[in-house]
């Protein structure tokens, strides 16, 4: 697997991976029904990097890397990672975030920060716990689940 | 006190509000070099809703409010507020908390939260803790003060 900073020219990429995950409505606070430009406005934002992981030609996963905050709170980076299903259970999700930290410890970065981490989401708060990241901070209802209604989310944080 | 609206016409007033705040570089993680564009894109952002409190013609206060997730995170709202350094110990910090709360209900959110008070400003974790908030999440060394060095901040939430 290869991961590379992703450019214009992989916005169809990115797209194709990202949507899946938004439609389902289920990890990410974004609108079900955001169209492609609207993906990939938020996922090319100027604050953001992005990171494009591939096995041959086939994307299998992307992250953004962002400062978390301005000034004072800019040396706290936040991520974002999506994995492509058909690939899920091969330790991409695993890859992306390590490739992450380095790339984060690399921009000088003194932290990562998650800021709503779906409790449902069993896999990624294992996952991400595994990677060094604690609970820092439990948020009360504070994502809609198209399944399950209103659930937590925690806030999770790293020093790096 | 008489809290209404902001315009473009406020902009000055803003400004004038915002940038001690800005300058002293303590509670908003923000640049302390922010210029007055800067100051104002941040605050009138397209996403955010501002308030601004007055004493006859003094403006006395200022708070925004905006959703602080998109999609499945959109029932909970983010505030910030700021007090003329001039007026404190008036209770306006109290009073535009107070209208954020019911402008919130009225705008439908369920929930407000905080995500970054600085631990080392003791009035504003004294406030919004009378105000109905709980610290839910704590976030080491998120902030960097520029009197004490990195510093704890806190996740305050509460339910509406």
């Amino acid at each position: 697997m290869n991961i590379r900073r992703a450019t214009q020219e992989d916005y169809d990429a990115v797209w194709s991976l990202t949507k899946p995950v938004i439609r389902e409505g289920r990890t990410y606070p974004l609108p079900q029904d955001l169209d492609k430009d609207g993906a990939l406005a938020y996922w090319f934002a100027l604050d953001k990097d992005v990171f494009i992981a591939e096995q041959g030609k086939v994307p299998v996963g992307v992250y953004y890397i962002r400062p978390n905050n301005a000034g004072p709170g800019n040396h706290v980076c936040n991520c974002g990672y999506v994995t492509n299903a058909e690939f899920r259970g091969q330790g991409i999700a695993a890859q992306l975030c390590e490739h992450s930290l380095k790339q984060a410890r690399h921009m000088g970065y003194r932290a990562m920060q998650y800021n709503l981490v779906v409790s449902t989401n069993k896999p990624a708060v294992h996952l991400w716990t595994k990677m060094g990241f604690e609970i820092v901070g439990r948020l009360p209802m504070a994502f809609q689940d198209p399944v399950e209604g209103d659930v937590e989310a925690y806030v999770m944080f790293q020093k790096l």
